[in-house]
């Protein structure tokens, strides 16, 4: 029953992987195994050690010696000579630095990153419909496909190749899945959804939800029909448990490459440009188009009907009210103060028009006369 | 298998229907048309064009000769005027500006949302309950109603004529589900809720979990048995992944007409008051209470016990903290600036304190008496 | 069909359990009922009333003589003393203000949290595998345990001793979950998780997703696969919807007796110490570690890379973007003001910087020095 894997990835070190696990052809557990030459060969890296060293994980570097680790930031350059690991994965900067072989790479990060993923592999799929599921004879799934249990496929879906369809996932009357796309459980597509490839969907989330479209006559709101879809390019990732709501009219869409944390609401209408990367407990509100590579912190909120240029980094906890075009750093996080002081000082905030007002009376005593932007009254 | 359609509307202007679906008798797809001259009579609009013109869908401005948009707003006029539309929904002002057929109303965002669900109908359910639904014996389930695929009914529970129990969608024994409701798919109701009659209900939902009651005891939590209930009234929509605790004792209240978008937290006792509507991502604390017609941004925190009256109208992210009684609007954001700035300006609120008493010693200094409100150290 | 009963508890007063499952043996419905003089003997209070009264539920202030409430708060002494109960949980302090039978604790919150438990018990569990649930052959299920309908249970996983997986609940491979513990419905445990016991988990929550970590390669973004897993210790509740990451290289860690509440979100390699109890809506950003005993307010953020000591109190809506060591009750929630007013301090707000210039030029011409921390600038 390997479709029910989550974890999706072989972990290190633990749980185990049962003994009939092991023995699925295909399957990772503990065979995985790359010499660090291969991995210099196959990443373009420089390679200080011996190349025959066999990897089989990565880890912090505190790890054990089968196991890669990098260093990115010069400021553990200590803990890097410090460590027990096989290899790391280093900036060239660092490589004089390291206690034991050293794969050097310009970007360690995302050099480590495609290392790890070639030794933890996501899981095999296992081609095929589980019979628990529920697929409409007019829905289309690849043969390499592969449909979890008690899955739902509505007509006219289409589902690609090497494709997963988790267990309890929903996908819609003709939504279209690209190939290569992992639904990995409890996934919600609503009608009207169309998935690029490569993606990854995680447990709870919901795309094609409807807006939130309400006209006001008299005391009560009369429903807007959301009629529109949603669109996501190739190689996006979204989040568990965060929804993105379909179109009013027209589409929501985002694009390639981006990337969605948990918890995140993306708003009818609303466009996300090619890989912006945004952090959990987000919120986006209706019809706001973000730019490309943009950066939002966590917990952001985003007004509607607003527009973000590219390369916009938004800090932590930061409210957007107004479009931004200048490329660069936004904030308006506050930090918490101890709760005595905050409470002064909150007083003190609402009381700021008074205190103008008694500055500029001071001023006046003084005889200092006030010019341009500083007379803000 | 017509049930899982989770669009719950007829998309323009894609996915196309599948031929098997267009041939199911009630099916709208591409057969629901309607002339002008209907939708004026029907709507009470004043007509300005052919009342034997026939429309098919609503769009954009930019939309097709078959489709009918909408403008409320004067600042649109322009683009108004260069519409390709067949047919505009206008307020009386714009209905010169209108360069196609005016459906005049002085609502017309109203009648466009009336206008765009007859054209863009729900989806008609298929009464009665699929094999693999798990309905409890002793629930009453009424003969037109729905009951999807891993749907599970539990004892005593009660769903109203022509409602639907959605695929993956719990309800809980003794829940009572009125006519005509919409549970779109994994929706949960807890045992103990109480739903009304024309809700819509989202994917993720979840009414009824356990209230945060937490008793300290020594470093320790005890657990407060949560024992009240939810009680929603009719047409209330519930977005994706909104959840509603029960109460600890008595019922969290939703009462008629309210609108909660995605990702909403209600806490237990909550009672919110008919027709008002609140925008994702907002969270409230226990045992506040908000009056009618209110309006709550996204992203909004209202914090506990608190009461607010009628008519309040909160900008997203607002964090309310004191009951409110005087309708209005209330806000408290602090839009993101450039980041350098904005910590050089936090520097100064942290110290709002210390520029105080230089003011009150310049006052000194200066012989400046202060008197009344103004003097607030 | 008992397994369905997501109210947990015997509710009251709605909805009326069917005949029929009152006469399931064992099943609380109405006959719980307990005498005063047990009750104190039970939970060592000191009883003042007839210890031969019997209760069979818990009520507020305003319910009726077989029920009891509590009292905590010197406040409410006033309302004490109209009570209709039959028996009131009070300090000693407020014994003498009630006017029916006494149930006198030090700790009257906890107490009655205690005697909540007992009248209104969370449901009996039918051990066994519903027949609809999916168990992979190599999982251990307790015969003790419940699985419940259309829930998924992979391979290797361990369920303990009188725990319950609900309907819909998925179980990952190797996963374990301790003795008395509850997936109510729908929760997701990833693989690489391990739950302690007499844990409760609520609908929709999603523990050991993949946490959000991207390496920038060019423009786009490489995954970085998250190998680690998620501890959870006993004693934990986790709340509806809330996510929680796994670890990217080591494991997220909940400790025992932690209280989450819903839609939290707990990136990957955060920690949070026993005890700790977070309220709804909050996110906590990647390899924060926080104390035991912090109590946090809803909707706050806690920035990544963080130390929060124990006995940290933040009050709701709190940012948090650097370590604190102190504990204390830290805020930085800035309430809602009337919005024309609002506009106008933010104003002043963006314009610190220009105020501070225009007070130093004021003590320049008063001759006014200025030395020390005043000097900010």
């Amino acid at each position: 029953m390997r479709e029910l894997r989550l974890q999706r990835r072989r972990l290190h070190p633990s749980p185990r992987p049962s003994p009939e696990e092991s023995a699925i052809p295909g399957s990772p557990a503990s065979a995985v195994t790359w010499s660090l030459g291969e991995l210099a060969v196959r990443f373009g890296c420089d390679l200080r050690g011996d190349p025959q060293t066999r990897v089989d994980s990565v880890a912090m570097l505190s790890g054990g010696p089968s196991s890669v680790g990098f260093v990115a930031n010069p400021a553990y350059r200590e803990a890097l000579q410090a460590t027990t690991l096989g290899a790391v994965v280093v900036a060239p900067s660092l490589a004089d630095a390291c206690p034991t072989a050293a794969l050097v790479h310009r970007n360690p990060h995302a050099t480590f990153a495609r290392i790890a993923a070639l030794l933890h592999p996501a899981s095999a799929l296992t081609a095929g419909i589980d019979p628990r599921a529920l697929v409409d004879p007019a829905a289309k799934v690849d043969p390499t496909a592969q449909v979890g249990p008690f899955a739902i496929i509505g007509a006219g879906a289409v589902i690609g190749a090497r494709s997963l369809v988790g267990p309890h996932c929903i996908v819609g009357e003709g939504v279209l899945v690209g190939a290569d796309t992992r639904l990995l459980a409890k996934v919600t597509l609503c009608s009207g959804t169309r998935i690029g490839a490569r993606c990854i969907l995680h447990p709870g989330a919901v795309v094609g939800s409807d807006g939130f479209g309400n006209a006001r006559d008299g005391e009560a709101w009369v429903k807007i029909p959301q009629v529109g879809g949603v669109l996501v390019g190739d190689d996006v990732e979204i989040g568990a448990n965060t929804t993105v709501d379909r179109g009013a009219l027209g589409d929501t869409v985002i694009e390639e490459g981006v990337r969605l944390d948990n918890q995140i609401q993306v708003a009818h209408n609303v466009s996300i440009g090619a890989h912006t990367a945004i952090a959990a407990c987000t919120g986006i509100a209706g019809s706001t188009r973000i730019g490309r590579r943009c950066m939002i912190g966590g917990g952001t909120g985003i007004g509607g009907q607003l527009v973000l240029g590219d390369d916009i980094i938004i800090t932590g906890f930061g409210m957007v009210t107004k479009s931004i075009d200048k490329p660069g750093f936004y904030s308006s996080v506050i930090p918490v103060e101890e709760a005595r002081l905050w409470r002064r000082i909150v007083g003190r905030i609402k009381r700021l028009d008074l205190w103008a007002a008694r500055i500029r009376k001071l001023e006046t005593a003084a005889g200092i006369g006030v010019a341009g932007q500083d007379n803000d009254d």
